[in-house]
């Protein structure tokens, strides 16, 4: 049941850093594992803002599903960054992929992958709209 | 993208209680996603402790993947249950499924589904090891 | 600068259950510093609803400040209850206290204290309002 | 049982960024609680990094207590700054006190107060032990 995740860094046109917080690590020393979903919501929002320009008081967005292969544990002073892009888009949903590396001795390693199932959503009413289409443009542009 | 999780609810035999925080309801007003990776650590921990009889002072356990498929969301004061089972039983490694349930005027409805791959693994020596025989036989016996 | 609280639990007459979560636990080992504030935030949840009947669908509830004292740590398997009272009520403000015990050997054993300075306040008006008498009887009464 | 804090930034002379993530919003639409001494818990780890050049494999740190005055709400978008600064130096314990910052049409407006009570330990032998000079030192120079 592995799913393949794209893990060539070079295929994301997105990066954005995330820092870590003593909180996030847990009894073994390293991140925690649900730590990591909450690193994608934080790599998502950054790249929802910041390229794709989602205008949140018109439509929301829902997750229908998470993947999070975990490949090297992250520790506490570790320097993060996460890539994201969009891999798919369908008429009302889409697809994220994320890699999250480590620098280490000026080299990036690939510390976790993962997808989310994504979906354009109308909170009033209540079910899945269209992406609109300023967002969509910017969805394929990347 | 999508993964078939099993979700007949009739082919898992243990099932335990999932008391929900305020603190895991996000802006939405119900679960935040990352939070179900926290349910079923809980979940699973306690399937380990009671049923299994993990020893952890001997074996650790790590994960290397986690799906989560989001049915309905969960909210506040809702009585929620999980059900844990192992679904496939190699050398070092098995995958273990979850369902989340919520009790509504007494039938359960399914909100999440999800998976973990996991291994049996020896901090000292940094690697995996076989499953011990004792866990094994009680993996098979449920 | 360190505050006396009240530290006999025979001044209290709630106490509820607070199950750990793996995810508490930091990497000393021991339930993280902030989550201590999580735990004040489920035992008044459940003292609000069992006791209290705090209505919410009409006033709101917010917190002016909190202490923490720390006395022993709380560790993975310990058996952790809390202990809540209004130990203050004025006009629309009244101050909860805490103490978190674990149990070893049939024994409690206290491991945290705090207070929250608590607020009645109404969301739509955006200001505080007088606690209502019913719950006012009911803070009394304990 | 109101607490004076110290609240003029300019007794103050770190300051450092903290992201918000999405998860540490709650249903009220601000910052839970709870998570403010997760924020007081980032912005002390980077000041004894920077600062005072904390030795961590040789001492640790406990806390005795926390305290937190909740001001003003925080929300998902807003800019905050933590200021740190060790406001009394004992023989094994000091003070550190926080104000938490949100940057308003290019003014600072303070959120959050707060105060926690921290002591020297040694892991190993399970007590509190003396600051050291060279950090005392670097305590006392800002």
């Amino acid at each position: 049941m592995t799913i393949r995740h794209t893990i060539k860094t070079e295929d994301y046109h997105y990066k954005t850093n995330i820092p870590i917080r003593f909180a996030d690590i847990d009894a073994f020393g390293h991140v925690n594992n649900a730590i990591y979903l909450t690193y994608f919501e934080v790599a998502r929002s950054a790249y929802w803002n910041e390229i794709i320009e989602w205008d949140w008081s018109n439509i929301g967005i829902i997750l229908r599903n998470s993947h999070v292969e975990y490949l090297k544990p992250i520790m506490l002073n570790d320097e993060v960054y996460a890539y994201v892009r969009t891999s798919r888009i369908g008429g009302s949903s889409f697809d994220l992929e994320y890699i999250l590396i480590k620098v280490v001795n000026g080299e990036e390693q690939i510390c976790t992958t993962g997808s989310t199932l994504c979906v354009a959503y109308d909170y009033n009413a209540g079910k899945p709209v269209p992406i609109p289409e300023y967002q969509r443009k910017k969805m394929e542009n990347l």
